[in-house]
């Protein structure tokens, strides 16, 4: 089987670098960035291509892992073939593809991906969806190939599936780099908090995050709650405190 | 050395247990609530009161583990005596317990507790502080035998460090909860996220966060963020997804 990558960001190098892992073929990349190609193809030893048209037209699978913005233009940029065409994108119908290719489908890897940073492809949940049965059956083997997690979900839940995951991911990420801003503006290392974020997240392991919830939001201790106020003098810092405290609070009101 | 806990919440269960197991000697419990004093001192093996008057006056060490709001109360209704007092408060000033013992200090474990879940108590953080350099070792001798990271740290600092703690596990754990919702309303099973989450966290062991943000708002892929907020139904949730995803912009561009 040839794959050609379209797309060469956080997602596609990981893939590629798993599926070349594998020991699947990946006989091109494409990016609109150079460097990103060529970085990429240098990894998986293959050529790599800016321009749509210099796509190869013979391979079986082409994987579009593109920023949404970008996918339906580029998508229509290349000249329709017999492969099957699937994307990686959590908030893109499958039908992005009905009128440019007649085999296509998803491949959805749920997961945060950055190049430099390998992942345990095998217990990553993926989530597929494909035009036709023989498509289905055959992305269900490749995806097969990479996890131990495999799944058909519609696009219209996929995109539910996308924002949850969002929440869950980037937004924590982003609440990990407020509390260490937190701590640099006081000279305490930031990786003091390493056992208490590791702890956060093993414990909803086993308990539903509604029931693991401590802290003043949840106790309601007004005393500690004005106190953090008051000491956020960042205006987005001391937004994000107030909207997430009184969702907390009411939260545990309708329980 | 004889220690009486006062309070018997998700703190002062955990702390008093792990005290216990390490060979300490509990022997009274505290609790306004007789329910949860009773609870404890049955795992403790000790006797209990919900009366601050029969708190007994010759222990070598009080814990006050407390709600903020009822912590100077409580310490105002109990009888000066000579033990060593200290509570685990992240945002209380040490100070607090100026008039009403010779002797006290702080011992603050930088974790989140749940009653019934048991922790690995030698990597959680502890931060001290006490009146004097003679409690100050007999504290750190005691952390040390819970810890291997024990350090001292005022009571300025350990409000920004409480402050940090807020967000990285409080409001973690909430966005854990609104990702949750957003998966029961479309039926599917909440646990397909534990391995982004679980991602998401051990990705900041060996990345800074603002270097591990994936997604939309860091791509400022507007295309996604609007078909997200569309979705979103629940005013507090869309409020949240409007003013993080606008942080984790600003954020990238201060860069």
């Amino acid at each position: 089987m040839k794959i050609v990558f379209v797309g060469a960001g956080n997602l596609a190098t990981r893939l590629s670098l798993e599926m070349y892992r594998v020991g699947m073929s990946i006989k091109q990349v494409y990016s609109q960035t150079a460097e990103s190609a060529r970085t990429l193809a240098g990894k998986l030893g293959c050529p790599w291509t800016i321009s749509p048209e210099a796509i190869i037209s013979d391979a079986d699978l082409y994987v579009f892992s593109l920023k949404d913005a970008v996918l339906a233009d580029v998508i229509a940029s290349i000249k329709p073939n017999e492969g099957l065409w699937v994307h990686t994108a959590g908030s893109m119908p499958m039908q992005i593809f009905e009128e440019h290719a007649k085999r296509y489908g998803v491949l959805y890897p749920l997961q945060t991906f950055s190049k430099n940073r390998p992942v345990n492809f095998n217990i990553i949940p993926f989530f597929l969806e494909a035009n036709t049965q023989a498509d289905a059956n055959i992305l269900k083997k490749i995806a097969c190939a990479l996890s131990e997690k495999v799944s058909f979900l519609s696009s219209d839940k996929r995109r539910s599936l996308h924002l949850a995951a969002v929440f869950a991911c980037n937004f924590t990420n982003h609440i990990y780099t407020l509390a260490g801003k937190i701590l640099e503006e006081e000279h305490i290392p930031v990786d003091v908090l390493l056992p208490l974020i590791d702890e956060t997240a093993a414990k909803i392991h086993t308990m539903k995050p509604a029931e693991a919830q401590t802290g003043p939001a949840i106790r309601y201790d007004e005393n500690v709650i004005n106190k953090h106020l008051a000491m956020l003098t960042d205006p987005d810092m001391k937004a994000v405190y107030q909207l997430i405290s009184r969702s907390i609070h009411k939260e545990a009101l309708n329980e």
